[in-house]
């Protein structure tokens, strides 16, 4: 809790575009600058389905992907990580175990992780797994609107999901989450949302094209990891909008460039590992 | 056991172009309007090599996949799911035991399923897991040639799969494990082989180029799955009949753009993603 | 130990191009014929990350892979197998007990088998296993320059992988490893380099983009197996030699074609499916 909390009202939508656009550059060019330098290295813990697709959106968005994801191993290379992305779409017995030990090493240690909890109310195990995640203190958590408002715990206006904008009807679920466990929650959908809690952006930018393809919003969790696992000085926010806008400005690039799903995946890895600074801020739209 | 099983001779081909046009041309079109109205949810236990092609393809065509496969959770979800896809690939224990879970429930709530038995008859573990599983009654049997005798129980003619057409060598062992199970059984290859016990239909259209990427027989049958949990009103081999056309026909189209396997893949998600049931109509070999 | 090792100093570079350049050709195009004829089964047990790459590089290069990797069924495999590929990138339970498995029936029956020992040495689970499998004399080890270095026992020259070329680095400890354990030895990295403890070669071909994409070094194993695993009139070294140079070569056309890592996974699989033996003798950089 801090004092700009106090005094705006809840829901409050700043004006990014004219307060915080000088900062958003600078954050957008120094997360550039720092991907190119130290390449951040990020442990997944994350489900079979798409776990290559997150290896090849790490890479190409500048970090260095390692899947260790079994007891003993993943607490010894958690100490090391820039980062830990932990999606709990696939939870085999193994990798169960090895995301407590994952987490609770990235919390003792101060390295920040990102939490991904896919499907999290619709099901027992994971539901479980999350809610004793939570309490590692992800540095981010990324979900779609219904699986931020049962992270919550149902805190959400009532709308539910059903209602035209599901990413909208997550707000107050998203900023009540933000605020209860000190993470930024990004919540992805036709236009994301990003809060730390206290500010809430939302991204205009996107592709309905990363729904017809299996993973885009795990590579988004793993993409994020790499970029909070990097040396800039920056809020996590920042850095987090920085990197949606990074996310979606390529998939947008992509979809233009595509025939249909099949190739939008190879456009988009390579628009997400070509895409500048410049053409971020030239393509965002941001509020 | 019905009355036209009585007095047709066994591995009697209808003449489907002739007979049965209108029937099929309905259900291609009643397919593609129910799987844009509906999006069928389908759940899948499938090997780990292939799953993210699976998964691709099934949004390619039409349904939300979701690999729901630990123990309690994919029976949970089985009880929602629109359909379920059963492939024993790769079959990790936690695998096995959501395995005959999921179908069990499939089973008992009357879930449309698909059995994918890979490499049934060659190998222990899989081979006693599917006897186990076909008591599950599935809908829809998917395999190759040997894949559907060594299922039968060697019912074949003694010709064996060295024979110049594999299919061909299946026929007697399709229609007999269509009979005994209930299933509609189909047997990939060069010219596909599909039977309910009584009708049997050829499709001679496909690509070499499936046998070339690894996962196009797993994403046939997650893409049939999605299919048969699809409302349209027609016999299940009529859905199957028209699945498998559109599927083969869209590899027939992606492999004229394509210069190699590694471009097939892509342009064959964007092109069944695309196919229309004119297309369909147009370019189909059925008999 | 053979003569030609106790005349000939350590590190010793055969002027390949002007001494072995018509076996060499010999090989290339015996590989080639053979692999086309006899289509080698390769059993995979390898990391869920890269598993499907693995599989279609492995059908791209002409071998037919077969991910069997489940107790019971890894040694029942490994007995009809041609050759088999051994990568520890990520080990669960089952995975590691049919690894040992898979290893044990290679040794006894003569298969030819393949080791990738991914992070060996930096974390405990792996490392441990990859010690005990050494016992069972791998054919062909595959890994970077500080994975050789590791499983060698740290005989490297002191240098350490930060030096300017971290294969050379690698040359003593791959030429012990090889020594030690009979196995012919492959390290990746700018220019591969492939040694039997006598002879060492280097390969000047290949292409940053294999670093841009996850699984370009798993790929290469798979198909090394698959080489490997071939009836070719060749010491096992030369039938390395050959390979690495297609799958470089390869490669570099591949990147060639590409607009970044996203097309460059599809082209390679096209290149590395259609490249002729004489276009890789047209274009390898061999010393």
């Amino acid at each position: 809790m801090n004092l700009m909390q106090l005094v705006l009202p809840k829901g409050w939508l700043m004006d990014f575009a004219q307060a915080d656009q000088p900062l958003l550059a600078k954050t957008i060019d120094g997360l550039a600058e720092a991907l190119e330098m130290e390449t951040p290295l990020v442990q997944c813990l994350t489900n079979n389905v798409t776990v290559q697709f997150v290896a090849n959106a790490i890479l190409a968005a500048g970090g260095a992907p390692a899947m260790v994801d079994i007891p003993q191993e993943a607490a010894a290379f958690a100490q090391v990580a820039s980062a830990v992305y932990i999606n709990v779409g696939t939870l085999h017995a193994d990798q169960r175990d090895s995301m407590e030990e994952a987490a609770r090493v990235a919390h003792e240690r101060g390295v920040p992780w990102v939490l991904d909890p896919v499907a999290v109310g619709a099901l027992p195990v994971r539901t479980a797994l999350c809610l004793r995640l939570l309490e590692y203190g992800p540095t981010v958590i990324r979900g779609n609107a219904s699986e931020i408002i049962a992270l919550s715990g149902g805190t959400d206006s009532g709308r539910g999901v059903e209602s035209g904008d599901a990413v909208d009807a997550a707000r107050l679920a998203a900023q009540s989450l933000a605020r209860d466990t000190g993470a930024t929650v990004a919540v992805s959908g036709p236009r994301d949302l990003l809060t730390d809690g206290d500010a809430t952006y939302r991204v205009g930018n996107g592709t309905a094209m990363f729904t017809r393809v299996t993973g885009a919003g795990c590579a988004l969790g793993g993409v994020l990891a790499a970029a909070v696992g990097t040396p800039v000085n920056a809020p996590v926010l920042q850095t987090v909008v920085a990197t949606v806008l990074k996310y979606t400005i390529a998939g947008e690039r992509a979809a233009k460039l595509s025939r249909g799903p099949g190739s939008f995946s190879g456009e988009f890895l390579d628009q997400l590992s070509a895409i500048t600074p410049a053409q971020i801020l030239a393509e965002m739209r941001l509020s």
